[in-house]
């Protein structure tokens, strides 16, 4: 079965075109109803195809914000090449201001490789999948920490098993120019975007650029400049200037004991801060119970050496959720 | 109509009770159930009432952490008077982490004085107002920005009216020493928790702590050292030191022109950060529209002159919202 | 301002009558729609009017049934006087199966006298109250435990400070022949049917014939048996033998320390049945915590010597919520 | 108390204004929130103020589009007084596309004269009452049947007992144009806007234009041309032509008995169409129960003679229901 | 697996049986809980089966009173051979007056051929497409536009791809009679019921006889007579006279451009009627923003030349809806 | 794919361990959120793995409450082999008091063998069949009659097919020492927990000890001796007493003829109680209606013979649900 998503636009069309892809979707308030996610294809000259998406968590701005300025402001005549700009991928869950859609309930980054009969999430991951993907050369999916996580700014390599792979997104990584690099070097989860496009061989970066559900506009600066430095890379477009990106820190999360997770429920009072490099067995936070005040505040230590890359933004914390994770300095 | 609130504790014993306020509440899933919220009540020697909420917004958390870890650590031997202590008084909007209550939606800071028979908010200001302020000296009220806003940290006074009052406020005010005092010189809406302390001419603090619907370390390092040193100007505790609280900066808010509203749906890059010092016609952020990338950026300015002290927290906006507000340096 | 309320039934027809209240109810789906609550009318010969209400709270099963099938068996021919009887109240909680309406989310039995122009179950009040109790020289309002609480089955009279009015009511219930008989001598909220009725100088009874949002066929057969007893009593309907009704056991409640309040959450493990005598200082039930394993047990106590005549059904419980109360034997 | 609305627009200010009333509105999602409600304002020369108002239910729609339209098209040069136009009065309820505000769920036609302190909906009825009124010399709130009910259209007065201002009513609706115009003489409730405009003595128009929550051509044309010929009747713009409006039919409404309410839940089957005459007696449709196929179908009869301008629009039927009503010719 | 659906009626048994499926559904509210969906089985001689279906989608009502009254009024000694009549196949959507399941969200004509283990709908469907299409010989699936589309009625006939079976259905539909009949030569979902009746080669109808929600009463008419002459010409009943059927124009649905979809959010003002005939190019309808009433209307224009057979019904539409499609002359 | 389920603890280490299994949950109010599921594990000496399960339906409370007290109190050096302890295995049902999931709407009990990139549900299922049950000797999972129904405390078993197997069950069902042991002889779903178990040849037990969403006393009791005596059956654990267990009679449900549903919507009388004996043709209740008094009662009379085991609980019945099933005296 193939999709059921279409559009107005051509692929291959030089220039700037600006419009929608549609995914029918027949529901009681309009029965040949389109769920309708903007798309701009802006092409010329002889390149590679860039694949750029934003909002596949809709509660993570920088992204957005970024990808709408781009496609507003660049002119086709300095392209070489293809970019396929998707601002806010999961459209209904953008709108909503939310990370997963409020439509089927489903997290996109948990989606792929999707299903053209399945929800509308199941089937904006199958197009990405079948049709955006076979085009792309490259591909980056702009993150951010949503509305339950704050983040140090940095641009990330998924690990994918390939040498050769991993080694020209790392190239790529570099010179999106962001002051930290992390490489996920742990992720069991194979339905994530960049799991898939790895799997598909395509030169991906991935990123957070911020977080707590607001505009960074540290991250936003870094996302920006980093596109710049990245289309430059991949040849697409014209260097800004000639200067080599600035040398960043890289780093690693190597395994579940990066992470701390609640183990209470309460108000969360953390005691380090993002950047902060922690040892083993010092405090990350205590969990506060306001509603039994004399009840002793429950302490959580790291179990890890490491920097505080992650940290839950929300004060009110439930049993497992993530405290805080951290990253290693990168072996090897 | 008194009020249908009933507590074991008594406030006329000497010593540390910690218990709860039972607000009759008869639903489905329990006819003879109460909202039951927490409540200290701490005594001994002579001296002043102070009391201390928390949670009347159920989304600002560094006020609810403070008098939390206030009940759990207070000697009641080292009290002369009595602290009453309500770390979350909006039990439910607490629980849920909202700003309102998800009982009846209400907003516990515009429904004071209250009413005994109304919703379960109105019947918990109607007892503030009705069985508490008649007790108190003194009373502060901890605030934050909450899920929508990020506040610079500050304690507060809101004008009475009333100059001895007021000078009694600001007295107390200076006594905390957070490094920002803000007077609310503009603020139309008579059915805040302190305009109604102020009828009953208690002296009364407000404050903002923190925002985003975070914890601030900052903050709530701030609010815990003005508590101690609130309750030793009002001689309820020992000083912890002799110093004098550090010199502050004092602002105003002095009507609506302070404050900037968005005047279109969609992302908001903010150009300005929190404690900077803009003019009025300077830039206080774009809203930007993913969804029509091609539409211009909607540039919003500041009216007036003054410090940054509060700005939107989430990235997504509506037409109406507030994306910052000014204070501007106090008046003579 | 009077009620909106209307019916075709006329109130002065002798004969069996069966139709409806229309209560205007202008929303969405029916700009010019009705909330209909179904209405019996039988009067026939002499005698005074008996006001027969159930469904008063939703989730109350047993007064429902016993009103239908009177309304489907009665023979007008028999009766002296008139019977208004309305086997669902609060008509849309009652199709909900909710104790409360789903509508406007109120308890009608916390709304009494009511408004005409509030929402639909003030205004149910309001007609109770400004149109049925004028006419009525009796009344019954059928309850049970609802969803929250089983009940030992009684016939009630809620004391109204009028010795004369009391010393009626009294013989009414004692006619009704109920096995157990309570008098509520506590009871401080003013908004209950029979507080309203009990201002207008109606004799009135109360009772509950049930609970866990069951059906009680011991309940049901003892309410059934009750109306012909007090139909008898008034005067309306020939007794069905002459025989005196079974002599009863009467009990009162009479404080708040009748009442065990949860003060944990969890699940609740009683340790006392319905109908049991229990002392001062007994256990009532354990409340468990299974998310906690190792966690003790929260012991409750009876707080006074009684009968437990009623005890919470479901077996999770929320802090605050009503475990049990008990009946002491009436005082002289 | 006064309102809280405020708007940046200036009611005396000649020209062409657009802008938006701002309605404080503290909620989670935005702590210094307003809802937002567009507002023109066209004034100039000598002459009366006309108040025009849509959306008072959300899901009326022909008034919303003539009153946009009017605003965008109208040249100011040509105004002799002021025109006040409001397209979506109950704002919130307006993009929801319901009748009733998603808010706190109320009928902004069953909320006046209002209240300041009260949900959105009964200030913005206090708005109107109380600011907008006293400015206004006649007033017209364009309606249409909404998602429930479909409607002949008809230009509409309501009696106010004031028999003079009955007369201007009655002239300014034939000036209007409109081929039927209907007299509400019979409207026992004091909560609609135009109830509340009588008692002002101002000149009031009401009038149905369509319905089932759709779009009529027709009723958008006769609004269209009515609001042309209104103004010119008032001496606010010069007549597009001298040509005398067409005859109007004149019908009233007498009472509770044009109505048809529906004794039985289904699906309606209409037996009579929007303009036929009818007697009493005659079958107004059958309520079909497709869940139990072999019951038989409830007949609804007309009770009176009249002409049938109003019917249900949803298939769908609950007991209770406005299935129909009918309007007899306008007595002497 | 085999479905878990089940009936105490016998699809063998002579004479007229009316009864239910039922569908297990274990839920909170009913462990052993079972979905009911009306059915009939009116047998007797020799002769075709013909299943009969409505309420695929619950809004659409023609079909839910023409087969309650069949089922109602039809002796089964005029049958020669089998009727299955469901007249509310998803039930759970026909209750609620919904296109779709409130229970599980899905719209039952994109779930064949099901999955006896998926959510009811899909349950439904596949009892239909493993029990009942194999007993059919003909079927008919009528439909309307609902609460979205007001179409102009027709009965239809989708491709199958098989010219024999496209044969015998074309003839079947000139039998049922309706003044129009369109032929879906477009449609690449492959989960519609008459598809997979297409794929188990059952002559098989469809057909749209209203819309908007309401009751037509011209549809309904023509679905009734349709079904008389339906079933003569299928030998299962006698005709009820001996003329032919009216002439029908014949039109089809080609391809994506006979659709135009809204680009823009707000009020559509339709610029063309049901039942025109337009020319690309033509004006189809405006789209206005009455929140920016100086912003131009959306013009939104017709692609190609056809016949206006379906329209959007609601004044209110989002970027995506359907607001119109035409159909052109059948091709030879 | 296998699971994404963790956990802390270690199941082959000797001891008492009580922490949490983590299900990973990316939602909106957590990114890197986990579902928390209580997990003990007792370990000692040489003998048999028994996994003990409740709150399969969140609403059913003696085996939560049993296991939690086993858990809290059983000394790890009294057992022989391994306990494996889950007392709310469907963990987000048990903390809302649902059957069915409020996360993915799942009935935990429908989902075997489960799904390990499926929902919540879905994957504790797969947990359970894929890690849990390929390490157990015996399973019990522990049943009650949740809120909808009422049950005759049993312990049960499911037959399997495999002669021996069920043997074995049988020995241990006997040894279990509930008065009454029912066989489930007919269960066409082959989706429970207990047919998954039969699948992989572990020895099974149900149960079901109480109902109507209550606690039961005498439930509570059998079940926490029950487990005392399986223990000592499986030479885990030493036998409190040496003496056998009480007698039991022993029935089984043989067929849907055994069950009666409701084939009205309304109030049901029931007119036979838990543990009666009762012939075919006998009455099982009435169902009434007050929204018409005087429609006569639906009577529902039993189809078999049987002993009343299972009896709905809410007074409110829909068409469909069972209102009650018999179990007949065991087969040879």
């Amino acid at each position: 079965m193939s999709t059921q998503i279409w559009t107005r636009l051509d692929y291959d069309r030089p220039g700037k075109q600006v419009g929608h892809l549609h995914l029918p979707h027949s529901v009681h308030r309009s029965a040949y109803g389109n769920i309708v996610i903007p798309l701009g294809i802006v092409a010329g000259g002889k390149g590679p195809t860039l694949l750029l998406t934003a909002g596949t968590h809709g509660d993570e701005y920088e992204g957005q914000i970024a990808l709408t300025k781009l496609l507003r402001n660049i002119d086709p005549k300095s392209v070489n090449g293809r970019l396929i700009v998707i601002p806010m991928l999961n459209a209904p869950a953008a709108r909503a201001g939310m990370r997963t859609s409020p439509i089927d309930g489903a997290n996109l980054n948990r989606a792929f490789p999707g299903d053209p009969l399945g929800g509308p999430t199941a089937a904006i991951a199958h197009y990405v999948s079948s049709v955006l993907f076979p085009m792309a050369d490259a591909y980056q999916d702009i993150h951010a920490g949503g509305s339950s996580l704050d983040y140090l700014p940095f641009v990330s390599v998924r690990q994918s098993g390939d040498a050769d792979l991993d080694a020209r997104a790392m190239a790529a990584a570099r010179a999106f120019g962001a002051p930290l690099i992390q490489v996920w070097g742990y992720s069991p989860d194979p339905r994530l975007s960049t799991a898939e496009s790895n799997r598909q061989k395509i030169v991906s970066l991935g990123g957070e650029f911020g977080g707590g559900g607001a505009v960074s506009r540290r991250g936003l600066a870094i996302v920006e400049r980093g596109l710049e430095r990245l289309m430059a890379h991949l040849g697409i477009m014209a260097p800004l200037d000639e200067s080599p990106p600035p040398p960043a820190l890289e780093v690693e999360v190597q395994g579940r004991d990066h992470y701390v997770y609640a183990e209470a429920d309460g108000l969360f009072e953390p005691l380090a801060d993002l950047g902060e490099s922690v040892l083993a067995g010092q405090p990350c936070g205590n969990v506060h119970d306001p509603d039994d005040p004399l009840r002793p505040a429950a302490l959580h230590l790291f179990r890890r050496d490491g920097m505080l890359v992650c940290r839950r933004h929300p004060g009110q914390v439930r049993r497992g959720d993530c405290l805080a994770h951290l990253a290693a300095p990168r072996r090897g």
